[in-house]
This record gives C-alpha cells, sequence and structure tokens, in this order.
C-alpha cells in the first residue's frame, strides 16, 4: 500500500485547475503500488487515477514513462492514459512532487491466479512486446547485472542476519550469473514487472496492465522469465508446470520464440528469480519502521532462485516441445 | 490510512454472491478511518465502501452502529447506507471479520476548514442530533470519565517518556474533570469523532458524515465540544475564535442551546480535549512498528487542553451574546 504524501483539498484544486474536468466528486488515497503514492478521483468527467511520484521515480524519467503509456494505448493495448492538461503537459508538480492524472482502468487483480490467468497474461505479454517494439525512447535496464553487483555489494554484510548463509550464496550466485547470463537474445520495450498485482482481469479475461514504472529496454525472453516467477508458482513454493505451459504457450502464438531464447530460459528465470531476492533483501535491510509499507518477503525468492538452479531446461517450465 | 487485512478477488466474490450488484469493475483498498480496513468497490450497480471490521470495533454492537445508519439515512442524512444481502443481513463475515457494504458518498474533507464551514458543520451536528433523537437502541460512551480512569492508568508510568511532566498532568486534570464534569444536560445520539476527515464537502456544501463507530449516547453540547477542538484549532494551536462563532450559532440556528449547555462548553472543551490526548498518548506508548499506520501528534491536544484550561467562558468560543 503506499500514500507517502498527503495531498489537500486545496492543493488539489488548484492541481486540477489545469485541466477540464468538472467538479470533484471524490479523493482517496489508495493502497496501490509501493513506489509512489496513488489516489482514486472522481469529477463530474469520470475517474481517475493520481499519482504522485516519490523519490525512487526520477523526474527525468518521466518522459519515458508516461511517453510510453500513450504510446501502447494508441496501439490498443489496455494501460493508464495520461491526462495531458490544457497547456500540453502530462505531469505537473502537486505538492512538492511531480504528479500525473491517469484514466482509470477497471478490473481486479488475482491474489493467486490460475492457469487460464495464466495464458491471459503469456497473451498480453507478448502484444505488449510487440506493440512497444517501435517505441522511439530507450531506457537501460538498471536492475540487469550491474545493477545486481550493486545491490550485492550493498547487501552482503548483513544478508546472514536475514537468513543464515545467504551472504554467500548471492555472492556465489553473481558470479554464476555473471558467466552465464546471455547476450544478444531479442530485445525491445519490456515491462519488467508484471506481477498479478499490475494486471487487472474482468470476467476471466485480461482488463489492464499498469505500473509500468520499471519498464525498459532488456531481452523479451528476460520479461516471460520474470511472469514465470511471479505467476507460475504456488503459495508452498511448488512450480506448477501447468500455469507454466499455459504462459508460455499463449505467448509464443503471439509472438514465436527464437531457439536462442528458449533455450536461455532457466538462465533468465535465475536471473529474474535474483533480481526479486536482492531488491527484496536491500529493502527488508533498510527498511523504515515509519514507513506505511510492510516489505515483502525476500525468501520467497529464494526458494524460487534454488529451483531454478536445479532447472533440467525449458522442459521444467512447460516448455511445449 | 487503513487496509489492515487483505482481500482476495476469490473471498471478494463468494461475499458479494450474497448480494445482486452485477459484475465487479474496481476494487482497492483505500487510506480512510484508523480503526477498520476500507475498500473502495465498483460495480456494473454502482459505488461501494466496503468495511471490515477489525478489533477495535465489536461484533455486538454493530446492529447499534449500522442501525444508525440506516436510521440517519431515513431522516434524511447524508451518511453511508448500510447495502443489506439476499438475507436481509446487513454484515456478514470476509477475510475472518465481520464486513459491511455501504453506500458511497461524494465529497471531499477539507483539510484545513474554513469560517464557512465549520458555519456549514454546526448546522450539519445539531440535524445529526434531532435526527438520532428517537432512534432505539443505546450504547454508553465509553470515553468519558470512567474511560478517562482507565486511560491515565495504562498511560501515567509512560507519559513522561512522551512528554516532561505529562504524567503529572493528566493525573491532575482527571481529578479536576471529575469534580467538574457537568450532570443533566440534554443527552441523546452524538457522534463523538466529527474530525474533518469525516465530513464530506462538495462546492462548498457539506455533502456527507461518515465514521460513526464512536457513536454513542452522551451529552449534545459534549459533541459540540468535540467539534470545537477538532475544527476550530489553527495549525499554530490558537483558537479561530471566528470559527467557534460560525460552528456555534449555525448550531444554535438549528437546536437551541439550553443555559446549561453553554455555560458547560468550557468545561466541555476540556474534557474534549482531554478524551483525545489520552487515546492518542495511548496509541503513541502502544505503537506497533509493523502496523502501517502512523500514531497521531497526543501533543496536539495538550496544547488544546491549555486553551481550554485558560478559557474565561463560553464567550472564549465565539459565544454570540
Amino acid at each position: 500500500m503506499a500514500v507517502y504524501t498527503d495531498v489537500s483539498d486545496t492543493d488539489l484544486t488548484a492541481f486540477l485547475s489545469a485541466f477540464d474536468l468538472g467538479g470533484v466528486l471524490a479523493f482517496k488515497g489508495i493502497a496501490e503500488g509501493v513506489e509512489n503514492s496513488n489516489f482514486f478521483l472522481r469529477t463530474e468527467r469520470g475517474s481517475f487515477i493520481l499519482t504522485l511520484y516519490e523519490k525512487r521515480v526520477r523526474e527525468e524519467d518521466l518522459p519515458f514513462f508516461l511517453g510510453l503509456l500513450e504510446h501502447l494505448s494508441a496501439k490498443g493495448i489496455q494501460c493508464p492514459l495520461p491526462v495531458r492538461a490544457h497547456d500540453g503537459k502530462a505531469w505537473r508538480m502537486l505538492a512538492g512532487r511531480p504528479a500525473a492524472l491517469m484514466t482509470f482502468l477497471s478490473g481486479l487483480s488475482p491474489k493467486r491466479p490460475d492457469a487460464q490467468q495464466c495464458g491471459e497474461l503469456g497473451a498480453a505479454l507478448a502484444r505488449l512486446h510487440l506493440a512497444g517494439a517501435d517505441y522511439k525512447l530507450t531506457r537501460p535496464n538498471a536492475l540487469s547485472v550491474e545493477g545486481w553487483k550493486t545491490l550485492v555489494k550493498q547487501c552482503e554484510v548483513k544478508a546472514n542476519g536475514v537468513h543464515m548463509g545467504l551472504s554467500t550464496s548471492i555472492g556465489t550466485e553473481l558470479r554464476w550469473l555473471e558467466q552465464h547470463w546471455p547476450s544478444g537474445l531479442p530485445s525491445g520495450l519490456i515491462h519488467a514487472d508484471l506481477f498479478p498485482d499490475n494486471v487487472f482481469f474482468m470476467e476471466g479475461k485480461l482488463s489492464g496492465l499498469i505500473d509500468f514504472y520499471f519498464a525498459c529496454n532488456d531481452a523479451y525472453a528476460y520479461d516471460i522469465a520474470v511472469c514465470l516467477n511471479a505467476w507460475c508458482f504456488e503459495h508452498d513454493g511448488a512450480f506448477n508446470i501447468t500455469k507454466g505451459r499455459a504462459l508460455l504457450s499463449t505467448y509464443r502464438s503471439v509472438r514465436p520464440l527464437t531457439g536462442a531464447e528458449v533455450a536461455a530460459l532457466p538462465v533468465l528465470a535465475r536471473g529474474a528469480a535474483f533480481r526479486f531476492l536482492l531488491t527484496r533483501l536491500y529493502d527488508w535491510i533498510n527498511r523504515d519502521p515509519s514507513a506505511l509499507v510492510r516489505p515483502k518477503d525476500p525468501l520467497e525468492y529464494l526458494t524460487k532462485l534454488r529451483f531454478h538452479q536445479s532447472a533440467a531446461g525449458p522442459q521444467s517450465y512447460g516448455w511445449p516441445e
């Protein structure tokens, strides 16, 4: 949940004077996203999400993120569309932060996605990759191998305090991934954080994708690997191959995978698990008890990493040979 | 902000099957109220607030609270109206808690109410008192003198750790209030917690009252005293007599005050400040660092208490004689 910044009724009124949305009917802080402050806004013209960008999203990245949402919306991807003000700007300051107003998407995020939802996701991910392929702006993936090195350095001293032996485990895994990380795979715009809470469904159909603030340029198959981690494990830590198969088969029905991409799935899945292990570990070690956010359990991703380390090949994920 | 309990999409679907509200279009945890978990729900039939009652609201009090909302709505008070399920029940279990679905009220809560809003509030409070006068169920005020005694006992050892000398101050104030607390004032149903964040406005007009979970039977003028504390002080701690006058004059234009009520205003204001000082102090001392709620500053109410202790009489609050 996330509302880091209070927005007063007078601040809101001043902000909205730059738009033409009619009177405000409702305005409520919502528990959505963990990086920014989000508010539900209803005016006489409709429903919106107001996002205040907190420190983790840099203002200089906003043209990339907001332009991407406009690009994807124009291509028919169901994602939030920034509402531009009278002056044509897609964001402006509010309560000391850059803030953007977005269209409201209907739907519910699944807490425990089923195989059918994993199938819906796979196809949507492939459509996202195709739609983003000609997006002009670029942004490197700050949370790939170089970013992991920094995170390992920042976490290794305190890692054993979180889990016995974790310091050695992350050092060893980093070296292995540095040696085995693939290059030259088909790349382009990826979401990089497409967890179930960033995906909406209505009556079994996928109705929207949100939270593009980790979007960047990287291997498409890495985005699949993130989703295999986030969607296809059961709560007891077991990988559900039926869900993996559903995700992969619908993905490739929209965007075929090359042999190199398929072969790289296990190492990419390992890297993706490592990325979330590290960022959760960092957040756990550096958590601020006064922040109104409960840090996520890093060890969930240690369990997933172990699975990937022992995977026999793409078939372990349900690759339909 | 408050979302203590996660509600999964499957739990929600099961809960809503007892109603006839059509498909779910949106469901988001919202930062509203501090005692319960609240969610914004939009279905094909409209917008609602779903409240899960956490430990501070006892299930045996729900007939009083939910019946009160129905009673007040029927009398034209703009407050949430519980939506009864097919079986006629106004609440049922969800994620292990009693939960109720309410109609959604439009409007914005003022962060710094102006004198006009204080005037709107005074009239609305008086209308609430008149509308609640014939409500059949009753509930004692657990946070009056007897409740304060308990809170002082629970806080006095640690109070000096919050503010030097606070332990003595609260003991002395308790004894003074025990001796001077008025009895026999006109009494009935009061809100008892009508802070600005529990009141909505649209275009300057009061559009709704929410959060009746401290409602109880007590002196009407005590409810006025709560509002003088919550609405009429500036952020620098000064009492704004223009706001006090606005609140009192509109109140009495709807429900005239007796001489005894007017004379009792200073001691009632003192008691009301003491009540919020004590509950905030208790929450501060007993705060759970893992809870996603930031405790409110108790010392704000110590400053207010000092003002009331030195008040010359009802005229200090803007009583218009």
